[in-house]
């Protein structure tokens, strides 16, 4: 009965129930509850006599039920419990809890709550989907043959321009004065491209999922000062078409999964919070299922306004922008030689809703190329050990990034950022 | 043949392979050529006419080979691709490249070339089995009805009394002087116990893989400031044994998924890195079959010399220790309520070679007796979200942390834990 019910029960048919009471309805001759353990969105209908009840059984209270499991007469639940015994575990005093029963509050109502919204239903399903998204990510590299790389969160990298660093140092004083713990200032990862690169050199296919930061002064809705990110490198890969089309399928089998392991949880969001977006997502499905689109563009870099007109010029689907100009990408991106418009091979897919999903590019391979460019910004000996990964069995590669949360705000509708993670980090908010 | 070879092929039998030449010799009428793509330890040999060498084909460098893939004469391979052009892509200068061809390199020299030495068999293989092991790890909970939670690595939380902080503020003064960037102060995480717990009110089973940290100025082999711990909270669980078992149970899944699934990888550091020590990888995974030793010992609290002797005492196998004194325990560690003795209910694994491999403990769920303990060390406004916790649906839960390093070291027999993490950072050092 576990997959069926979501519910963990220890016996066959007499059993010990555990969890959370989500509704008490009393009547004369019965006493019903809801009890939830967090598995999944689907409670499970307890029958007692209303003998049983008692004050402390209260909306949000931990309980423990024995009883017997029979056929339920109801048609949308195959069982229910006959209750012997119902004992509470933790009481919930239901004026101090700060949810209500058979309200449905708003995620920002939620959002006060960082220690307690995971109890509510909404924030439950986001992290039920949120993990079975995680796994579908963890497939289909592991399926497609990459090896997972944990790149690391501290690094001494500071020059790739990807906005503002946060630092790293003891909180107490047990390096000297003036002297930093690493011997060099550390700073927390803006990307784990580098260091992904490093194994592309004996790895044909890594990746990297995990934490990643920015300090910038933002409270918007679409950055915090720490994400997550989903990274990848293909090495022996000479056009962009063949990092997009691991984007793609990447983006595509994450999705299928998740609206087929998590349709409960996908629905709740897709009919309560964000009602009218579930065609949004079927729309990228099947729309991108004919290719997304592959325009040209040309000019200055692109701003969120530009992004979304892109977006919904190319009629609301996820649009891929290639080839920017070559000076208003990083020094890593790969020279196209197309002179005198002079491209780099860059990357970005845009998403309805969110803007920028990922980006990626072709990583310059030519040892020559790569040296002028980096002594012409004066960083070759700070990047010498990046030559070195041209100097010694050099292939060309590329790779991109992923926005985990931004890939959860575009599947579920979700609008701001802070909704989607557990507990979100930005500036002046940093609480537990 | 994608499997059975480790090999990308492109084309069936006609056939293009990528990769990095990991042997070269040279004969009257063939020459041979080893190739490896990153994907397993073996290579695919290539055979060619003398004609087709060149003297940029040096250990180390990229190629690309087109050919006929075809039966192999030899035993050990079924497959050899006969070339007809070979095409070197990237040089490797032997003189200047650090690693030499048939040279078994030490992982202490190695680890001189942190851009690099993921081009050794040896760290390729590491870097195989830490992936792999990853994977196991996630398929474990996964199929034991955890959820995923990603635990914040920015945290405000700074009394856990976990050992030294590292503190994070932007590097450049984004902020007002003397103001943070946070509002308050902010650290890196020591442990995500605590964000664990506040899921544990609303699932029974969650989990959390990620970056730790300790600002230590150790360089010790069993030490990092930057390490992967793997962390469970379980709710409704009344007896340490009920943890011990999810502790034994993920240990014995993952590796044995590793052995069967890294089994070349494995062998390569059980025969040639670290000679001896499969039988006690094999006495671990045997012995525990008969459960792992439990025996409760008393007094003040073990240092690293106890715990190797301890596991000796019991015969070379791991063994847990039980209930601690009270007062050498942090705050949230059950109370056992067994005075005079006065323990916590808190449990080590400690393993040969390696020491403490897991923590964990009954969490207080009482809220009178944790608000005590909280008032007694001025920790009640600190942590009242923590209070709330107790006070909304609390249920009896325990959890643990696993040193994800130290158990690679565990089962490969690494000395140093600075050789099974990709980028070791640790006092005074921080390359790349």
């Amino acid at each position: 009965f576990t997959t069926l019910l979501g519910i963990r029960l220890i016996v066959n048919f007499d059993s010990l129930l555990q969890g959370w009471v989500r509704s008490i309805r009393s009547q004369k001759s019965n006493l019903f509850l809801h009890l939830n353990d967090g598995s999944s969105l689907q409670s499970l209908q307890v029958v007692a006599s209303p003998e049983l009840n008692d004050p402390s059984l209260t909306f949000g209270s931990a309980v423990e039920v024995t009883g017997v499991l029979k056929k339920s007469p109801h048609r949308n639940q195959p069982v229910e419990l006959e209750a012997d015994q119902i004992h509470v575990v933790g009481e919930c005093n239901p004026v101090d809890f700060p949810f209500k029963t058979k309200e449905r509050h708003s995620l920002e109502y939620i959002r006060q709550f960082p220690h307690l919204r995971c109890r509510t239903n909404a924030f439950s399903s986001l992290l039920r989907v949120r993990s079975e998204a995680t796994t579908a990510i963890h497939s289909y590299f592991k399926e497609n043959g990459f090896v997972q790389i944990h790149t690391p969160v501290i690094t001494s990298n500071d020059c790739e321009g990807a906005g503002e660093l946060f630092q790293v140092e003891p909180s107490s004083a047990e390096v000297e004065e003036g002297e930093n713990f690493f011997s060099v200032p550390a700073y927390l990862t803006v990307s784990g491209q580098l260091h992904l690169e490093v194994m592309s050199g004996a790895f044909s296919r890594v990746y990297t999922f995990g934490p990643t930061f920015r300090a910038e002064n933002s409270q918007s809705r679409r950055h915090l000062a720490e994400f997550h990110m989903v990274e990848a490198e293909v090495s022996f890969t000479e056009s962009l078409e063949d990092l997009t089309k691991v984007m793609e399928d990447m983006f595509r089998s994450a999705t299928e999964h998740v609206l087929a392991h998590c349709a409960e949880d996908v629905d709740l969001f897709h009919k309560h919070v964000t009602p009218g977006h579930r065609p949004n997502v079927e729309d990228i499905l099947n729309r991108s299922s004919q290719k997304f689109a592959f325009p040209t563009h040309w000019g200055c870099d692109l701003q969120t306004e530009h992004e979304k007109y892109l977006v919904k010029h190319c009629g609301n689907i996820p649009v891929f922008v290639t080839d920017y100009p070559y000076d208003l990408k990083p020094f890593y991106a790969r020279d196209n030689k197309d002179h005198p418009r002079h491209s780099a091979a860059a990357v970005d897919l845009l998403v309805p809703g969110v803007g920028e999903l990922c980006g990626g590019s072709l990583r310059e391979e030519r040892l020559d190329l790569l040296r002028a460019r980096l002594e012409e910004v004066g960083l070759e000996d700070t990047y010498s050990w990046y030559l070195d990964l041209r100097r010694f069995g050099s292939v060309p590669h590329g790779g991109f990034g992923l926005g985990f949360e931004r890939y959860l705000q575009c599947i579920l509708g979700v609008d701001s950022i802070k909704d989607v993670i557990p507990f979100p980090r930005f500036s002046h908010s940093c609480p537990l």
